[in-house]
């Protein structure tokens, strides 16, 4: 079997300049990042386009380590409506280049479904990641600055600071430190850390930022912590925002890139999907939107995170609205959720699958409450069987919801050609009314009780006492009209990682609640959540090389 | 008057294609970053050609706070040499974008001898620096992560570990750290620091590489530390340079802009001039001289740290010969180095310049010691009067030096026109025959000893303990073959900063000797080396802003 870098390279590229001639953008107007890459000026955003065009979300069930191929399939589906004659755009997030050293293989799709170059996207790709990188860390050297020169302070207390660095690496080691240390011409000393670049808020900003007038209010929105008379501090008191949003020049402006079949692609933006809204930035939506008939996208993990995040904060933010959600599974996740051990899942199990259903159901079930019926697309394996494909489809009927077998990964566009007819088919029925979960202007804890119920199935919610007094403060913020961004492990759709399946009766303990007031949201973490990924025993970069030409080898 | 931005902002701009197309590239060999930068593939690169054309290095004396104008001088003698019709390519070192937030103005050239686009050299350019800067990176998460995992530990004592994290920030406070807080999952408690991106061996490595096999090659060979039975430990032995290349591929190859008169220049690297060797990549100087016929140059700081190094290590190990060396002087610096404050050296005085004329006659001396004699240009300010200029130029003539005032800051080339014809005449008498100043297999104290007595002037070298010890090291080590690259005050040509002029009778101190084996020299440090600066009061990044055009303003 070939892996994912070595069909990709096999792929013939086309010129950036015609990808953009198929969405009716001028050559000139493109701005290139070598052969196949470019950015968009944001002066194609058309408000009546994009508003007029179908926005199709692809999320998925609780993820598994089986997989479940988002990404791929969102790819495979774009290929696939192109085939049957809609002008489609996937519109997808950057990849975090830290993870490509550690374990994980790329987020650029795979196999036969793939964006591309992608060992570039992979990569610095156009710099967008760095650039968020400087705009969070000038941040940060300017707080430091502040507290170490008496002159021009403002006496932020350097305990109260929550702002954090950010390094795109899998880096252990930079998650707890103290700075400054070194004397007094070396800063203040004090306890902070680093977060991976994904985690910044600056890319949860970039992600909901409309334009440059949006971005800078955004980032000079930011909240970093008191004073010693226990005054709040924002960004916009440090005078930063301006050099912040000029950092973020062209780091604003999405990606132009191609799909294996040669159809557009735009990656742009990156935010994790737990303690962020977990899907690409506003901007590319909309110049997705404002450029084709049709734009997939995809929201980062589950439904129950990503997808509701995407509906709750990003669409209510950017007045988007879907027209269809296609929800992905695949036997093998099933399975898993039903109970069997990663290295069995290759052996029918009807059993199993039948117990695992139940995620598949609570997830369509959610969507529902959104007022929106889901495709259901099975993401096929080889070692799929057609009893237990018919098993899933038999459910699915009995719920009223359509399904498709879609393989995507071994044949590209023309294996999700049923499953964009029926996307085509509920689009054009135009029966999705989409519906937000939540008024923002509830009080913070109602908005929390609606999630954890409706969508988690918890019974009830429990409050730590920090968490009541980030409430308060939040209170006293005028801050409470922000929604919430709940921060939950992916791998359940409760708050115990443990409990696969659908858990029933289990409480949510909301621990503490975070204030990204820059992002525009809260952000009520009920677990441990990781910002600072660690590298494995034996690191993928051992294996990642580069020949004499600058080929890059290894990489997945 | 106008600030550089805003002069910038007037000139036009040519397709980036057009000026390829001044140096014979073809427009789809050039990969694009944008419409005004392109990066040239390596295979422009021509032993023949490069070998034959014409090499300019452009120096100056020892730097004042009143400032010499070596990279606009190097702009504007490119533009003259355009004007008199030699096909010239200016080729410096990238700025970093750190100091830009801080007081620094940009190192894109002045007044209307700039580079452009300035704000985007200035700023991100075509992520050269981000990369280096992950490069860098991974392999400290490598070093941690190895020291983490028991499994597959090669032993390595943290406590000897040198290799540094970097950032392109001005962060006091990241200057030192302890890092690994946090309990076991997070990493091993040890003390280590950030430096700023171009004080990297990556960025010092990338700049003296020739290709990707020796890029690799020269990564393997950085020198970590020590395992806890006192072996070496080596960037190859984590099976990192692979990896670290990998992030590489693009940053290798030189960048293409062009000067405000729409001639070539090549922008590629820039590592620091103390405690590295201060010049552009070897890469881009041959790019260069493959291009066109006449190449303009600088080497950072004054001739005694970077002109030295750029001899004795870039040009013996680029086999390089320059053909002619332009030394900058300014009336002001001058009588700064006779004692006169910065308030008044727009007020004439004879007596001081004459006393400051020591500098310039000590570096014309040093320029000698490489059998090379030097063009002195005079960067002309409008507060210079005629008795001052007549009097430098007496003393050149006394020295048989040619001497010509150059206002490339007002006039662009035509401002350095009669520089431009001196220089010309030096290349086509060909009488400058270069010999470095040391063979490198001289013993690492010799090799000392002939550059801080010959160049500095000094009567004695000191060694402390630790020196000594970092002696017996390197020689354990295998490494005393190679060169050095002194780290020194700038301010004097002793190591003494408050020494200005022509000091006499100092002893020159080694403190410690660091090893850059993966770059390929050693460093001997003569006194207190910046490595991250600091933020001043009011940071520049307070009057940084972008309109809602995206249009950056306030930069300098």
């Amino acid at each position: 079997m070939h892996t994912d870098l070595e069909i990709s390279k096999k792929a013939p590229l086309l010129p950036i300049a015609e990808i953009g001639k198929k969405l009716n953008i001028n050559a000139e107007d493109l701005i290139p990042y070598g052969k196949t890459k470019a950015k968009i000026p944001l002066t194609y955003i058309d408000k009546e386009k994009y508003s007029k065009n179908n926005l199709i979300l692809v999320s998925a069930i609780s993820p598994t380590p089986a997989g479940e191929g988002k990404t791929t399939m969102s790819i495979g589906l774009t290929e696939a409506l192109n085939k049957i004659g809609k002008k489609t755009t996937v519109v997808l997030r950057e990849p975090s280049l830290g993870p490509v050293f550690g374990i994980k293989g790329g987020a650029t799709g795979g196999g036969y479904s793939q964006v591309l170059p992608m060992e570039d996207i992979n990569l610095h790709f156009t710099g967008d990641f760095s650039a968020i990188e400087k705009s969070n860390n000038l941040l940060a050297a300017l707080i430091d600055n502040n507290v170490q020169n008496k002159n021009n302070s403002l006496g932020i207390d350097p305990r109260t600071v929550t702002w954090k660095r950010v390094m795109d690496m899998n880096d252990r080691s930079l998650r707890n430190m103290i700075v400054g240390l070194g004397g007094t011409t070396s800063g203040v000393p004090r306890e902070t850390g680093f977060d991976i670049t994904a985690a910044s808020e600056i890319m949860a900003i970039l992600c909901l930022a409309e334009n440059f007038s949006d971005l800078k209010k955004r980032l000079g929105n930011i909240f970093i912590g008191f004073t010693y008379n226990k005054e709040p501090i924002y960004a916009r008191d440090l005078k930063a925002h301006g050099a912040m949003a000029a950092l973020l020049k062209d780091a604003i402006m999405p990606n132009l890139v191609q799909t294996m079949e040669g159809n557009p692609a735009i990656i742009h933006g990156g935010p994790f999907a737990n303690i962020a809204q977990g899907t690409n930035s506003i901007i590319a939506t909309k110049t997705g939107l404002s450029l084709s008939d049709y734009v997939v996208t995809e929201a980062g993990f589950g439904f129950d995170l990503g997808a509701e995040k995407f509906f709750d904060i990003k669409c209510v933010s950017g007045r988007l609205s879907p027209k269809a959600v296609v929800l992905v599974a695949t036997v093998r996740a099933l399975k898993y959720h039903g109970g069997i051990a990663v290295a069995d899942l290759q052996i029918e199990n009807l059993e199993a699958l039948e117990k695992g259903l139940a995620n598949l159901e609570k997830h369509i079930e959610n969507i529902g409450l959104f007022n929106i019926l889901p495709v259901v697309a099975i993401n096929k394996f080889t070692s799929d069987t057609d009893g237990e494909i018919d098993l899933i489809r038999k459910r699915c009927e009995k719920l009223g919801v359509t399904v498709e077998v879609a393989d995507v990964w071994a044949h590209g566009g023309e294996g999700a050609i049923a499953l964009a007819k029926d996307v085509v088919a509920t689009v054009e029925a135009n029966h999705v009314k989409f519906t937000p979960m939540y008024d923002w202007s509830l009080p913070v804890e109602e908005k929390i009780d609606i999630i954890a119920k409706k969508i988690y199935g918890a019974k009830a919610i429990d409050y730590t006492s920090k968490a009541r007094a980030n409430l308060r403060k939040i209170e006293r913020l005028g801050l409470s009209g922000l929604p919430v961004c709940i921060a939950k492990t992916q791998k359940s759709l409760s708050d115990n990682p443990a409990l696969l399946g659908r858990p029933k009766d289990f409480v949510v303990t909301v621990r503490e609640i975070e204030i990204a007031a820059g992002a525009g949201f809260l952000v009520p973490i009920t677990g441990d959540i990781m910002r600072m990924p660690g590298l494995p025993e034996h690191p993928a970069s051992e294996k990642i090389d580069i020949t004499d030409d600058g080929t890059i080898e290894g990489l997945f």
